[in-house]
C-alpha cells in the first residue's frame, strides 16, 4: 500500500456536528445503525488482527477523560471522549467524543470527525448486536433503564437489530422519560411510562441499563431478574461506576468486549480476577458458546471499545465521501518540500496572499 | 472553576498550519523558542501535579502512530504523533502532529491546533532548555548532525536560548545540509559544513544529533567525546531506534524526561534497568544534581515527553488568542438541550438553513 502513497493523499477531511446530522439525515439513522452494527460485526470477527490497548483514561473529581487507540496494519484510530455526569448542570453534554482515522503505512491523518451522535450510534449498534446473538429468539419487549441521551439510540437499534417492539421505560428522572417519550412517538415502538426499575422490568426479553451516574450504583438487583433475560449493562464503565449487583453476574453468562478492559471498567470490577467471562468476540467466531438454553441468563458488560469507533469512524468515512459531505481541514503540512518544515515558516500564509 | 462554567465555553477553536505559519511570523521564531522554553520550565517545575503515562504507540512495519496524553486538575492535553522515516520517499513529512488542549473540570475540548510545526519548536526548545542548565556556561560551538527538518529549529533554540553562535554541520544526505545552510543565511550563526560526524563534533561544546532512520545506529562513538562535551541525543527516540554508542551513555551523566518512557524510547534502552538516569525536572528543581564540573560529559537523552506539548499548546492557545488567530470549530455539540442529543437529528443543520 506504501508505495502507491503520493503526496495528493495527505488530505484530510473533516466532518462537523452539523455535518454528521445531515449525513445521518440523508442516511437514515436505521441505515446508520444497522450500517456500523454490520461494520462492528465484521471487524470483530478479525478481532486478532487489531493491535489493542486498553484505553488511557484521566480521572478528575468530576469525570473522565479518555483516549481510545486501535490499529489494524493499513488504519489507526483514536477517539477522545469524557464523561462527566454533572456537566448538564452547566449546560453542556455529559458524553462529548470526537476522532480521526488515520493511515499507518503513512501516519498520515485521514479522517477528524465528531464523535458524539456517532458514539450514541455505535454504542447502542454494540449494544443490539450483542442482543440479537445472545438474547432468546424473539425477544420482543425491552426495560430501558436511564432514559438521557443515549436512550432513543438504543431504543431505535433495538427495534432495527434484534426486532423488539415494545419498551418499558424508567428514570429518576421524569423529564428525561418524557424527553424519550416525545421522541419515539411514531417509531412504531408501544411505550410503557414505569414507576420504578422492577415495575419496568418486570416481564421483559431484555434489560438495557444506560445510567450516568459516577457512582457504585445498584440498578439491577438479582431478584428483578428472570429466567432467560439478557441484560445489556451500559452505563457500568469505568472504575467506580456500576450499575448491576454482583448477584446479578453471578446468576449469568457474562459476556465482554475486551477482557483487560472490561475487568478495570465494567460491572465486573466487582468480581474476582478469575468470575469467568467470555470476549464477545469469540461467539461470534463460534470459539465460544453464547446463549446454551432459553433459561439461561445472558449479561452483556460493555463499556465501550476502541474496534467499535475504528468501525463507526469507517462507516462514517465512506458515507460522508459517498455523499460529498465534510470539508478539507489543514490539521498537518502538506507543503512541497517535507524535508524542509522551516520553509514553511517563509511564505505567505495562503489566505493572507488571497487576500493580498 | 468547575462551578462558573456556561455552556458560552463551550467553544473549540482551531489553528490549521497556515494559520500557525502566522502566528509564529507575526509572533517571531524567537519569540515563540523562548516562550516556549519558558513555559517548559515553569511545567516542569512543578512536574509533581501532572498526571503522567508513558505515551500509547502503535508500531507498523514503516513507523510509528503514538497518542501523548497528560493532564493537571485543570488542564488535559494530547497529541498525535507519527515516525515515518521513509515518508519524504512519497512527498510525505517524517513527522506529523496535531492535538487538543482540553478543560479537565467538563471534558470539554478547547483548542486544536496543527503540531508539526509547534514540535519542532517544543522539542529544540526543550533541548536547548536542557542544555542551557546541563552545558557548560559559554557554550557557543555545537555539531548538529542530522540537517533535516528538526535542524533549523534546534539551531535557533541554541542560538537564543543557550547562546551559541557556531555550528559544524553534517549530514548523510549532502542536499539536507545545503538546505539547512540556506536556511541559516542571515541569522547570525557562523556554518561550517563538514565531511563526516568525526570532523563535525571535533571541539565542540555541544553534539545534538537529530537523525530520524529508525534503526540502531552509532552515530556517535565513545572516541569523538571530549571532556566537558554535552550531548543533546533527540532522534533515539522509539524501541529500536538509537543514535549514541552505549559506552557514551556510560561516560557521562545521564538525563532524561520521564524516566518510565525513556527506558523504553530513549537511548538509554540499551543500558540495564539499573543504569543510573537522573529526571531533567529533578535538577530544575533543585533536587538533584546538574553538572558539576568542567570536565563532566552530560547527555540529555531526550525523546520527547508530552509535557512539553502541554506547554507549547497551552502558549501557543494564549498566542493565539492575542493575535485573533483560528477560528471556531464545531467538533463536539452545542445544543440547547444537551440531555436531547436526539433532538439534534430533528433539526435542520446551520449550513441547509442557510442555504434555503
Amino acid at each position: 500500500m506504501s508505495t502507491t502513497t503520493t503526496a495528493r493523499r495527505l488530505q484530510t477531511t473533516f466532518v462537523s456536528v452539523s455535518d454528521m446530522v445531515q449525513l445521518i439525515q440523508r442516511k437514515g439513522l436505521s441505515a446508520c445503525l444497522t450500517g456500523i452494527a454490520d461494520r462492528i460485526e465484521r471487524e470483530f470477527r478479525r478481532w486478532e488482527s487489531f493491535d489493542k490497548s486498553a484505553r488511557v483514561a484521566c480521572h478528575s473529581q468530576d469525570g473522565v477523560i479518555e483516549l481510545m487507540p486501535i490499529a489494524d496494519d493499513q488504519q489507526f484510530s483514536f477517539k477522545y471522549v469524557n464523561g462527566h455526569p454533572k456537566n448538564t448542570r452547566f449546560g453542556l453534554p455529559t458524553v462529548m467524543a470526537f476522532g480521526v482515522l488515520a493511515d499507518v503505512p503513512t501516519g498520515a491523518p485521514l479522517f477528524l470527525s465528531e464523535l458524539t451522535l456517532t458514539t450514541a450510534i455505535r454504542t447502542a449498534a454494540t449494544s443490539a448486536l450483542a442482543a440479537r446473538v445472545l438474547a432468546r429468539p424473539n425477544s420482543r419487549r425491552m426495560a430501558l433503564i436511564g432514559n438521557g441521551a443515549q436512550a432513543e439510540f438504543q431504543a431505535l437499534a433495538f427495534r432495527d437489530i434484534v426486532g423488539v417492539r415494545e419498551l418499558r421505560l424508567f428514570d429518576v428522572d421524569p423529564a428525561a422519560t418524557a424527553k424519550l417519550v416525545a421522541n419515539l412517538q411514531g417509531q412504531g415502538l408501544t411505550l410503557t411510562v414505569c414507576a420504578s426499575t422492577a415495575e419496568a422490568v418486570k416481564g421483559v426479553d431484555i434489560i438495557t441499563t444506560v445510567t450516568a451516574d459516577k457512582t457504585n450504583a445498584t440498578i439491577i438487583t438479582p431478584d428483578m431478574i428472570e429466567p432467560g433475560m439478557h441484560v445489556n449493562g451500559v452505563g457500568g464503565d469505568c472504575p467506580g461506576k456500576t450499575e448491576l449487583h454482583r448477584g446479578v453476574l453471578e446468576m449469568g453468562s457474562v459476556f465482554c468486549e475486551f477482557e483487560p478492559q472490561s475487568r478495570i471498567e465494567g460491572d465486573m470490577q466487582q468480581m474476582p480476577a478469575d468470575f469467568p467471562v467470555t470476549e464477545f468476540w469469540r461467539v461470534l467466531t463460534g470459539q465460544a458458546s453464547g446463549r446454551v438454553s432459553d433459561a439461561q441468563v445472558t449479561v452483556f458488560d460493555s463499556v465501550g471499545f476502541a474496534l467499535e469507533d475504528f468501525a463507526a469512524l469507517a462507516f462514517m468515512k465512506d458515507a460522508a465521501e459517498e455523499l460529498g459531505i465534510g470539508q478539507p481541514i489543514e490539521l498537518v503540512p502538506n507543503n512541497e518540500n517535507p524535508k524542509d518544515l522551516f520553509g514553511l515558516l517563509k511564505t505567505r500564509p495562503a489566505h493572507l496572499a488571497l487576500a493580498a
